[in-house]
């Protein structure tokens, strides 16, 4: 006997109650071909319609792959919505990779048909000819600016759904059938494939709209800036119909403080999406131009962590809750969220406060999380002890896409490559990575703590901490050192700094004093680099 | 490939996360053995291990069912979560059933031992040689309050788990366990039993605590009024811990204002849930007594429709806002909510807005919802076509307990026995039973809606109308009134009210004045005691 309804939680579901229930919510994108466009939800299922007819008369089937080179807008959710639902994977891919990563994530993946932004057609002519499996291109505009473009069996996207009906009967699908394909960037190695489902999804959506995490609701009007390249957009773009919030995308423009704030302000957003350089731009922009606004109470951080100054100035100067998300590719990618406090937060006082709301947050619901030892002995959550965070979950991933090695840890869990203390309130406080966290004498010593001391002395400009062999230790810290222009310091002021800052044990074993430090693509200190470049580096004796 | 981890939706990782996460949050509770119990949900869960220990040892196993006849209180909600994460199904039993309806459900669900609060050993007494399957009963009490009792093999709660430890490894349960079992007391035939799984209550957890829904959050303190014999107490017991709210139970207090109110103060209460009759109750005692209840700031009504008079004195008199749930047994419970207003409805003039938030509102995401006319044809959603209405979803029937009939129509939908009309907004409202309505001449015609437009007269005390056979339209309304005390009125005086106010052919086809209506044990009006009474009856010629 089955005693329930077997109802896949499927997307179609969503798409099919977001159309029924929230038909007449407005999408409204900023696109490369378009300033403003706006229609309803009901417009944009029944054009989904009409691209799934169009996918599978350009022979497309169900498990085949669909890429993406595109920014966060109408014609986006439109394929996201059609491919998916029609029994295939939507691989969106990040146009910012280098060359040879897209060639490899393109072939790997197994991509039939890209569908391309206007602006990135250039970036693929330049890569057509390295994706010997893709049969054709659809550039997301109209006939009208349809470019004369070097690109093989190249469609125009409006000309293409226009020859199709909005009548298409939706294939029923396994809530476990493969939705979208992510890949990480990872700093050692290829990109790794992340498969999500469609129950993972909805799983996802259900709780990323809970009260202590988007508190996504009908009333809302949501801005994602998080590109839909990059984990789904948080959900945003499922959760956001599935509610019936209003949804507002910034296309190419969602590094411009001057766009976001014209959107927030002009189409009465509440509720926003980012990392925090997108706030960091937007702050600037609000200041410089004396602009308010009003509409908007809470914004979510994530990617990376926030820094006081957005949590503090959107709170103070805008009146706008600042609300940390912690999570990854891997994880859909909520894990952890710091929204509504519990009381016994929300009673502390001020300053010990503002330090709870800083943290990663708390685990979602759903996310089962520990942090261990590196005995992989399970630690405390007594906010000191700090351990790797291992997770697990149903919208956590269990293998990459076609990958040989393994994915998960012997006992089932996903090793995030964070490492991170959890106080008793259950905030979790990312305190490192994995692999560049010191590992001295059996204990942990955090590098990015030992660097925001750095920083934090005038006369530092930046600051990297690296563990290096060490024959008592295993590993040591050994700090690098850039000064501020015209500054001079010695090693041993330097070292006295952390004296009564950091336990005694945690002070680097040397100093360095260096005129650059190797970065990253995206910006960030290259700590492979500089273990590399210090390779032959001895402790004085 | 399986791309995501196969993570069950089970109940146990539930409790373990509000343990984990909400440990520190308190559970506070009347009972009949003390006026304010208070301890937290990190000690509610340990005694839930010590309560498992004890169910194994009494011999129970992994798919028997264990009965429970309690009020709502933390022994309930111990039993609630030891009996469901241990494999076994909680049963949990309405007290006020007839006799014979609890003797059919005990033994028709195969209970082997039951829990009892103290309030209901008399019953059970009287009871439990027609239970000859039932091994042995445990008291809800301690060993001070403990009676002296006919009942065989009758322990003490406090006794029984005060032996065993709170070390307990959970079994891992597949998401489609059963967990619990409700039977509804239909109105004709044997009660039938719905069996709700792990999965189903999952899910319904996560939809209704959606900003939208019950919008529950750990910044709350919720006070379920609804029992939770009655379909689970609406999930509450379930998402209270899963989002950290503190959880508030009145015990057998639960239709007493002036405890209701003392709670609400006294524990700060945001949110509650209950039937009309409970907030009637309330609303009596705020009025008599002069109290008010600032902390609380919403409330769900549902069971029955909501009376305008609650709706409108709680929102104008005390802030509350008033929201209106629908759903059933066989939805565990969860079908519609009239919660957040979409912008289109909110902006409706006063008098609109306040008969849309009647209504009983928006199918919750995750159910899907059709109605039909006599022929099984979908009809629009445009608020004017009425139709019995069926649904599908996770948390929704798909078979009654160990039932020989059909639980399904032929296309796998549930017809939950109502009729409604659904509007362009997506707002049900629910316009009669489909045994009750008025089928004329190939067209529906609500009872219900007759018989509120005649209770507005003011001549009149109660008034039923019901559908009687007809030569030429198959069935007519025929309407029966009681009028109010001392006051009289012509038959034609009473059918010319309707002029105007109703479609001309809705207008009853007859009127009788009588002294008494019959009504079935909750106080509802008896239909069907109506039509056999009146089965001689003929139309004048
Ligand atoms: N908000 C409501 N308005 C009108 N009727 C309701 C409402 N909620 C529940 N009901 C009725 O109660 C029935 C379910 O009863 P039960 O299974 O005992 O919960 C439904 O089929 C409806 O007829």
């Amino acid at each position: 006997m089955i005693p329930m309804m077997n109802s896949q939680l499927t997307i179609t579901s969503l798409m099919k109650h977001a159309e029924q229930i929230n038909g007449a919510v407005e999408v409204v994108s900023v696109t490369a071909d378009n300033p403003r466009h706006r229609y309803t939800y009901r417009d944009a299922f029944a054009r989904v319609r009409q691209l799934a007819n169009a996918l599978s008369a350009i022979g497309l089937e169900q498990g085949d792959t669909v890429a993406t080179f595109a920014w966060n807008d109408y014609r986006h959710l439109e394929i996201y919505y059609a491919v998916s639902c029609s029994g295939m994977v939507c691989h969106t891919i990040n146009p910012r990779l280098f060359p040879e990563q897209i060639e490899y994530i393109v072939n790997h993946g197994r991509d039939k048909w890209i569908f391309v932004d206007l602006t990135m057609v250039p970036l693929l002519e330049s890569l057509h000819h390295v994706m010997p499996e893709v049969k054709g291109f659809v550039v997301m505009t109209d006939q009208a600016h349809m470019p004369d473009t070097s690109l093989p069996n190249a469609h125009c996207y409006e000309a293409l759904i226009a020859e199709h009906t909005a009548e298409f009967e939706w294939p029923d699908l396994d809530e476990n059938t493969p939705s979208a394909l992510c890949y990480t960037s990872g700093t050692t190695g290829n990109p790794k494939g992340v498969m999500y489902t469609h129950r993972s999804t909805l799983l996802h959506c259900y709780a990323s709209i809970a009260p202590d995490v988007f508190g996504l609701s009908v009333t809302d009007v949501a801005l994602p800036i998080v590109p839909m390249f990059h984990v789904n957009g948080w959900g945003l773009v499922y959760s956001a119909p599935m509610t019936g919030a209003k949804l507002v995308m910034p296309g190419p423009k969602m590094g411009c403080g001057e766009t976001l704030c014209t959107l927030i302000n002009e189409e009465k957003i509440t509720v926003s999406a980012g990392v925090p350089t997108v706030w960091l731009a937007l702050l600037d922009y609000l200041k410089k131009s004396g602009s308010t606004i009003e509409s908007l109470n809470r914004l979510t951080v994530g990617g990376a962590a926030c820094p006081f100054v957005i949590y503090d100035d959107f709170r103070t100067k805008y009146g706008v809750d600042v609300q940390q998300g912690w999570g990854m590719t891997e994880m859909n990618p909520l894990g952890t969220f710091n929204g509504n406090a519990p009381e016994t937060v929300s009673a502390l006082p001020a300053d010990q406060y503002d330090k709870m709301r800083l943290k990663q947050g708390r685990p979602v619901f759903g996310v089962e999380m520990k942090i261990v030892d590196a005995d992989n002995k399970a630690l405390p959550w007594d906010g000191i002890s700090a351990g790797a965070v291992k997770v697990r979950g149903p919208w956590i991933i269990n293998e990459y896409y076609n990958y040989d090695g393994q994915t998960l840890d012997d006992d089932g869990w996903f090793e995030t490559g964070d490492v991170a203390c959890i106080d008793e309130y259950g905030y979790m406080q990312i305190t490192d990575r994995v692999k560049d966290v010191i590992k001295s004498g059996g204990e942990w010593i955090s590098s990015i703590e030992l660097e925001n001391c750095a920083v934090n002395h005038p006369k530092v400009a930046e600051a990297a901490v690296v563990g290096m062999p060490h024959p008592t230790w295993s590993e040591r810290p050994l700090l690098l050192v850039i000064l501020q222009e015209g500054e001079s310091l010695t090693r041993e002021e330097m070292l006295g700094w952390f004296e009564g800052k950091v336990a005694k044990w945690w002070i680097p074993e040397e100093c360095l004093f260096v005129d650059t430090l190797p970065h990253t693509a995206t910006g960030k200190l290259s700590k492979k680099d500089i273990r590399a470049q210090y390779a032959d580096f001895s402790w004085p004796s």
